[in-house]
């Protein structure tokens, strides 16, 4: 019998289709054509974020070096991850905007629109064109994770700028449309209007009950402990109860933090370390699927609400919504978010020697879910 | 300068990144694989939909055959569109169900699972294997809607039932699992969120302006004719104003109706030569593109709402939501609505020419937008 789950913040249910259920390990990628990585070069002529090719994009707007944290003066090589403004923006950062995104138009007004007034930045990950990071040294992605963190501080300071969006899109199935290893970030104007909800549901549980709904997530999902994936000693990754897409996994800190900028030292180098982790297992138990993961962190500026817990989204591009998804907004997962857990616990462990290293799924596998007639 | 559009109903925003934009002409599926549906035999031994394989597929829930709207005995052959029960469902019509989704969960609930029950349709669209809508004879679309009609009429006497989604997938890039045309509907005890999300902001707007939101949208799409593609006497065709999608159209009756069910033998055959006209022109200016539709109607037994208004949407799949569009529900259009309208009333005429009748667009032609760099 398939299951409704409910989520308890986005109020969203999910059917969960055990009888369509797919073993986990249906979603190896295995028969994808394989583009061996390693083939690939550590560096492209041609590919604008590689060194020595840093006039092809925008100025610098961040460069980190060696040391982790340590500024560089910008155009300088030998840098280790580097911020620039994105070529070809979705947004123009040029503050010509006059009107500002409001509430509900007048009776005769049905068209609203503002201009789009916005910050689009790439953050280059990496100098190695060919290394993701799946296969990165630990101190790597602490070093991405340290961009992440000087670039959100940084644009809370444009008075404008309401909420952003920081994203990650690995293979071409997810949107990635080049190869070098890369994060984006669009700055808005204005709360997205799910990202408004996801806040007002929130607080509104925090007004029923003094406390904070994703606080109480945490604190069962340890009691539980059946859909851990990994965790260390100030975050933990786990798949939700109402997951909407197999292996969509949810990193969070185990303080009550809203906004990523609330995080100290401490807790950045554990959050690096625990997203690297998971990467690296997903890569490794699903033969390095593409996936996408966002960042859920506070509205600018609205950092200590109490009922905000900031988190980062993770969703292997496994399968493909269809119109029934579409339409109602209700996802059909056809994987049992306990048993895919365990499974990345499995399969995923760093010291599997199985996983075949340096190849790139091209996500041929994927699979339809609603969409299936079956 | 890009800009950003809200829409007047879901508030939500999206971007129409007119410097990226993208001419329509350039999403016509020109570069994919062809398959020639020509070359599709009419029929298919193996496929559950054919005629002759009725025992494959569960037991006929309605048969229509030639003159519209006539029934016939279920199981007698002849049929000219049938209804059967999904074989593999994502949710099992039988009422062992007795928990009843509800409200906000108790302080110590953080989960809240009620069983899957539900009832999952499929509308086999054709006898036909080979031949998909935008090739149909007006007879067979009228058939088809008049299933909509009858199988959603049957389901509002299913007491636990409150919400039916119906919706349609075409070409696997869409989720289409199977060949053989055919439309579902998934009917679920409860109103999805987003569902409940529209009622609850077209209600709003009612209280505060005292009309149907939607009749507003009409008025002043009637008024600037920019975005329609089509109309017959009763229904208009037009791409909104904030399309999320490059192509999304919307199909909607010009007298307030909030459920497809208030509809009258007159305008159930206005609706289906309207639709029937869309997805032609589509198939003639895009060359077939993979799509999804889905209805929007009032639950189950909530017509004569005076702020909902029922349509239906229509999506080409062209492009790939990205890290950016499932983080933040703002969508990144490359199209002005304003043009691709143009294009599908120019290229989509129906004594276009030029469009190779009978092609098969499998899609690799398809785009990401936010994903992409650039």
């Amino acid at each position: 019998m398939p299951e409704f789950r409910q989520d308890l913040i986005s109020g969203q249910w999910v059917i969960i289709a055990t009888d369509r259920a797919k073993r986990p390990e249906t979603f190896a990628c295995k028969g994808a054509k394989e583009i061996d990585r390693a083939a690939l070069p550590a560096y492209k002529k041609n590919c604008p974020l590689c060194p020595g090719n840093e006039v092809m994009t925008p100025p610098e707007v961040l460069v980190l070096t060696g040391a982790a944290g340590a500024h560089r003066a910008p155009g300088s090589a030998g840098w280790r991850v580097r911020v620039v403004r994105n070529k070809f923006p979705a947004l123009e950062p040029e503050e010509k905007a006059e009107g500002k995104p409001s509430a509900f138009p007048r009776p005769d007004e049905a068209y609203r629109a503002v201009p789009g007034y916005g910050i689009h930045e790439v953050i280059v990950e990496t100098p190695e064109h060919n290394r993701h990071p799946a296969v990165w040294a630990p101190e790597q992605m602490a070093l991405v994770t340290e961009a992440y963190y000087q670039r959100l501080a940084a644009l809370e300071e444009f008075p404008r700028l309401r909420y952003i969006q920081l994203f990650r899109n690995h293979g071409p199935e997810a949107g990635a449309s080049i190869e070098h290893p890369h994060s984006q970030l669009l700055a808005l104007p204005f709360v997205p209007e799910r990202a408004g909800r996801e806040l007002e549901r929130a607080h509104r549980y925090y007004l029923e009950h003094e406390r904070c709904p994703y606080c109480l997530l945490l604190e069962q999902e340890g009691r539980l402990n059946k859909r851990i994936v990994a965790e260390n000693e100030l975050f933990t990754a786990f798949m939700p109860y109402a997951s909407r897409f197999p292996f969509e996994t949810w990193l969070m800190p185990r303080l009550h933090q809203a906004s990523f900028l609330e995080q100290g030292r401490a807790e950045r180098a554990a959050f690096a370390a625990l997203l690297g982790e998971i990467l690296s297992r997903l890569a490794r138990a699903l033969d390095d699927p593409p996936y996408n993961y966002y960042l859920h962190s506070a509205p600018v500026r609205s950092s200590e609400l109490p009922h905000f817990h900031w988190h980062l989204e993770l969703v292997p591009k496994l399968t493909t919504a269809a119109g029934f998804e579409m339409g109602s907004d209700v996802f059909i997962n056809t994987t049992l978010p306990e048993e895919a857990a365990a499974f990345i616990r499995d399969k995923g462990r760093l010291n599997n020697e199985s996983w075949k290293k340096d190849l790139l799924c091209n996500g041929s596998a994927q699979s339809s879910t609603s969409g299936q007639f079956k």
